[in-house]
């Protein structure tokens, strides 16, 4: 693995989603991982760009077939992360994103450990409350049913290497940036260069 | 401590102190430590700015009453980094950098180990000979017995927690941006945050 895994999570609400397409518009050259899923594709959704759509049929075989770095059901639906596009920009050299429910971090971070782990947070709990209630789209059973996972992640947050702090879009965009650019320099990842420039 | 602690270090000829006057000339909030020595002052030396100059029964009165965070003997003059102004830096929330020799560096890791410790690095042992050539200030003889020591340094690269290449002075700038950035996002720097506003 050359290039570099960064796995984005955090409660729902927080803005996760946001923050990493803000970072890959400003650096297309880093990978942002498509899930795949069986739920119905609503409207804004487009194959391939926001998920790919396939049905209950070929995600069991993808599952059979170990086409999954991480899968989960959620609400009755398949949600999961394609293994062969990551491996192919990893090995390349790429960077690459992958922004997904902690339950499937927690999973990546058992068979990567070498991979970097980012906890997106809000500021409060009462800024994410605001946050979910804006969004509109739920009801307020479903709010406060999110507002209560949310809650139960924190205590995850721990097993995490950063904290990404979303006060702020932009802000957030930069320390993703920062932690990003950062892990190139982190020494574990550099002591083949020394090994082979310097100790041969 | 409130502030994080920057610890910067790597072989003579690298451009260290190149790289981290450049850092605090664009972010001045940052205290660049300033080090106490009994050497005579040279030309474009300034008392207070490039050192601060006292006798050596200064030296060692500082030394009895552990007034320095690390100190060293080189070529007959002490050396050291007075504590005081760095811990007020550090409690007031600021950050701070020591530029030192790995000694140091190392010394200071031993009482400081939630330090970031970062070894400075040419592109290679060829353009460190050359930089170190190029200062001119040197004998051959002098040029030689640094490159041999920096070659000696390399071994202890690996105890540091980041590598910075400096092949350029305005990319590592951007590098050592990146690094004191992302270690402000560090889990376990945010713990009491997280442990404060989502798990009282």
């Amino acid at each position: 693995m050359k290039g570099n895994l960064f796995v984005v999570s955090g409660p729902s609400g927080v803005g996760k989603g946001t923050v990493c397409k803000a970072y890959v518009e400003k650096h297309p050259e880093v990978y942002l991982s498509i899930s795949a899923t069986t739920r119905n594709p609503r409207a804004g959704d487009a194959d391939g760009v926001t998920y790919y759509f396939i049905n209950e049929e070929q995600f069991r075989s993808g599952i059979a077939k170990d086409a999954f770095l991480e899968h989960a059901v959620y609400c009755g639906n398949y949600y999961g992360t394609p293994k062969e596009p990551v491996m192919k920009h990893l090995e390349a050299g790429g960077d690459v994103i992958l922004e997904i429910e902690s339950d499937g971090a927690m999973h990546i971070r058992s068979h990567f450990p070498e991979a970097v782990f980012i906890f997106v947070c809000p500021p409060s709990l009462e800024e994410l409350k605001r946050r979910l209630e804006g969004r509109d789209t739920e009801t307020p059973e479903e709010i406060q049913a999110r507002l209560e996972k949310a809650k139960s992640e924190f205590p995850r947050a721990k097993k995490y290497n950063y904290m990404l702090m979303n006060d702020d879009v932009a802000a957030a965009v930069r320390r993703l940036e920062a932690i990003i650019d950062a892990e190139k320099c982190y020494m574990p990842r550099n002591i083949e260069f020394i090994n082979k420039e310097f100790l041969k």
